[in-house]
C-alpha cells in the first residue's frame, strides 16, 4: 500500500514536472512564433558581445585600454536594444552623457583641488558638488520631455559625473582614465549601432507604420463582418475579435515608445530621416477612439436586434457597416503603401456621409414610427454606427494629411 | 536706422531668451506642484549618493575594497528609484543576478581552464560560453512574465557573467574581485533600500490604491453633474473633464507598472505583504470600461438633447446619472478606506437596477411613442446610461470581492 502511495506520489510529481517542462517549451516556441525577429535579435546580441570580448583577447588592444575594456562589454550589454532607433538613442545618450558628465566631473575635481592642500581636492567640496548635481539632475529627469527621450542619458550623466569627480581623489591619471573610458564606451556603442543597422535591422519606424496600418485594417475587417450572422456565430471568431479590440484599445503606450525610438533612426527604405512620426500617433489616437465605439457596438447582440427592425433599416445598417469597413481597409492600405489614394477614398467617404444621413432620415420617417417598440434597441446601434462613421472620416482626414 | 534694427533684433532675441527661461521656470514649478514628493525624492537621491561616496574618503574602507568602491556608486545611481517597491525590486534583481551570474561566470572560467595550457583558460571556450549565454538570456528576456518583473535582473546576469568570465582571463585574483564587487554592490543596494524605506517613503502600493480610488471618484463626480446644465456650461470645467476622462482611459500602463512594483514591497501601514494587488488591476480595468462609456456619453450635447424629451424621461435620466455618480463615489471611498461598506452600497446598486428597468419601461410605454421624433437622440443617451449603470454594478462586485 505504502509502496503504491509512494509510486503514485512520484508519478504525480513527475507529471507535474513534465507539465512544467511542457509549459516552458510552449512558451519558448510562442515567443519566437509571435515575432521571429526575437530569435534573430538574440543571435545578433550574442555576436556583438563576442566581437567586443575579442578586444580583451587581442594583446595590443589590451595594452592600450587595460581594464577599461570592461566598459566596452558593459556598454554593449546595456545599449543593445531590439530596434535600431532604441539602440542609436541609447548609444547617443550614453556617449554624449559620458562626454558632458566626464568634462563637468573633471571641472568639479579641479575646482575642489584649488581649495585643497598640495592640490589634493577637498572632499567636502566634492561631496557638495556630487550632492547638488545629483539633486538637480534627478529633478530634471521628472520633466515629461526629458523622461520620454533623455532619461537614460541623464542617468549616465549622473553616473559619469560621480565616478569621475569622486575617483579624481585617488587617481593621478584622471585624464587618461577619462579618455580610456570614453574611447572604450565609443567602441562598444558603435559596435552595437553597426551590428543593429547592418545585420537584419529591426526599424522602430517600420514597426510603428505597420502597427498603425494593421490596427486600422483589423477595425475595418471587424466592421465589415459585424452585421453578418454567419461570421459572428463561431466562438473562436468572437474570442479573436474581442482580443483584437482590446489590442487596438491598449496599443497607445506601445505606439508612443515606437515613435520615440523612430525619431533616432536615420532614413531607411521608404522612410526619410524626418518622417512625420507624430502624424502616426494622431492617426493611432483616432483609431483608438473609433475602436472604443466599435467595441461598444460589439457589446450589443446586433444580429438579433437588427432582425426586429424593418427591412429598410436593416439594409441601411448592413450597407453602412460594410462600407465603413471597406473604407477603413482602403485607408489601411493607403497608410501601408504610403500613397495618397484620396481619389479612391474620397468617393467612399462621401457615400458614407450620404448613407449616414439617409439612415437618419429613415429613422425619422413615419415608417419607423410604427415600429417604435422594435426600434428601441436598434436606435442605439444606429447612433453608434453613425458615430463610428464620423470617426472613420476623421481618420481619413488625418491619413490624407 | 541700422542701430534701431539691431536694437530691435537684440530685444527680440532677449525676449525670446526670457520667454524660454520663463517656460523652463514654469515647467520646474509644475513638476514639483504635480507631485511634491519628486523634490523630496531628488534630495533623498543626493543624500544616498553622498553617503556612498563617503566610502571612498574613509581610508580603512578604501583599503578593503579598492577601486571596487566605484560599484557601490554605480549601484546607487542605477538602483535608486522613485518608489520603495521599484527600488527593492531593482536591488534584489541586481543582487541575485550578480550572485548567480558571478557564480556561473566563475564556473565557465574554471571549465575553460581545464582545456587550456597551464590552467590558462582557453579563449575559444570562453567566447563560446559568452555567446551561448548571451543568446539564451536575451531570448528569455522576451518572455512576458520575465519582461514585466525580472528584465533588469536578466540584464545584470548577462553583464556579470560576461565581466567575470572574460576578465578571468587576465586576473589571477578573480575570486577576490568577485567577492569585492559583490559586497560593494550589496552595500550600495542596501543603502538605497534603507534610505527609500525610512526617509519619507513613496509606496507604489499606496499610489496604486489611491490612483484606483481617485479614478472611480472622478468618474462619479462627472456622472453626478453630467445632466446639470449650469455645471456643464463653463469652458474650463469642460476642458478639465475632457483631460480627466483621457487620464482615466489611459491609466492602464501606469497601474500595471505600480502593481508590479507593489509586489516587492513589505507590509506597510494598512497594506499587508501579500495585499491582493491584482484585484486593483481588475477594478481599474472595469473603471476604464465604464470611463469609455461615460466618454461616449460626454460626446453628446446632453442638455440640449434631453430638454426635448418628455418630463418623465428627463427626470428618470437625471435621477439615474446622479444615483450612479453617488454610488461610484461611495465605491471610491470604500476602496479608499478599505472597509467593506456593502451595507451602504448594495441598496444603492439595487435602486440603480430598479431605476434602469424603470427607464426601459417608460421608453417602451405609449407616452413615448408620441414623442418618437424627439426621442431619436435621447434613446442612445439612455442606452449608454443603462450600460454605464451596468458597469458600475460590475465595479461594485469587484470592490466587494
Amino acid at each position: 500500500m505504502e509502496a503504491r502511495n509512494l509510486e503514485k506520489r512520484l508519478w504525480l510529481k513527475g507529471s507535474g514536472l513534465l507539465s512544467t517542462i511542457h509549459e516552458i517549451a510552449r512558451l519558448t516556441t510562442k515567443v519566437a512564433k509571435d515575432d521571429p525577429r526575437r530569435l534573430i535579435h538574440s543571435l545578433k546580441f550574442g555576436l556583438t558581445i563576442s566581437l567586443v570580448s575579442f578586444f580583451y583577447y587581442l594583446n595590443p588592444l589590451y595594452v592600450t585600454f587595460r581594464t577599461s575594456t570592461m566598459w566596452a562589454v558593459l556598454t554593449v550589454v546595456v545599449v543593445f536594444e531590439f530596434s535600431v532607433g532604441a539602440t542609436i538613442g541609447k548609444g547617443l545618450n550614453r556617449g554624449l552623457a559620458t562626454l558632458v558628465g566626464g568634462a563637468l566631473g573633471l571641472g568639479a575635481n579641479h575646482f575642489a583641488s584649488l581649495f585643497g592642500k598640495n592640490y589634493e581636492p577637498e572632499p567636502v567640496f566634492i561631496t557638495l558638488f556630487v550632492f547638488l548635481q545629483a539633486v538637480v539632475s534627478t529633478y530634471i529627469r521628472f520633466y515629461p520631455k526629458v523622461k520620454a527621450r533623455y532619461d537614460y542619458g541623464m542617468l549616465m550623466f549622473i553616473l559619469t559625473f560621480c565616478l569621475i569627480s569622486i575617483s579624481g581623489l585617488r587617481t593621478d591619471e584622471i585624464f587618461d582614465l577619462a579618455k580610456e573610458r570614453l574611447s572604450t564606451i565609443l567602441i562598444g556603442a558603435s559596435t552595437c549601432v553597426i551590428v543593429s543597422i547592418f545585420v537584419s535591422p529591426v526599424w522602430a519606424g517600420e514597426d510603428l507604420h505597420n502597427l498603425v496600418a494593421q490596427n486600422i485594417e483589423k477595425l475595418g475587417s471587424f466592421l465589415e463582418g459585424v452585421m453578418d450572422e454567419s461570421l459572428r456565430k463561431s466562438e473562436n471568431e468572437k474570442l479573436a475579435r474581442a482580443s483584437l479590440n482590446s489590442v487596438v484599445v491598449d496599443s497607445k503606450s506601445c505606439e508612443e515608445a515606437l515613435a520615440n525610438f523612430a525619431r533616432w533612426e536615420p532614413g531607411h527604405g521608404r522612410f526619410m530621416y524626418r518622417h512625420p512620426w507624430k502624424q502616426y500617433l494622431k492617426i493611432g489616437n483616432l483609431t483608438r477612439l473609433c475602436a472604443c465605439r466599435v467595441e461598444a457596438l460589439n457589446g450589443y447582440l446586433i444580429t438579433s436586434i437588427i432582425n426586429q427592425a424593418p427591412q429598410e433599416v436593416h439594409e441601411a445598417l448592413s450597407r453602412m457597416s460594410a462600407q465603413a469597413g471597406k473604407a477603413l481597409k482602403e485607408l489601411a492600405s493607403s497608410v501601408e503603401t504610403m500613397t495618397s489614394s484620396s481619389y479612391k477614398i474620397n468617393p467612399q467617404i462621401a457615400s458614407l456621409k450620404i448613407a449616414s444621413s439617409n439612415l437618419k432620415s429613415i429613422l425619422k420617417s413615419g415608417l419607423c414610427e410604427e415600429y417604435y417598440k422594435n426600434l428601441l434597441q436598434v436606435i442605439p446601434v444606429a447612433a453608434l454606427l453613425i458615430d463610428t462613421v464620423a470617426s472613420v472620416e476623421q481618420i481619413a482626414d488625418a491619413v490624407n494629411e
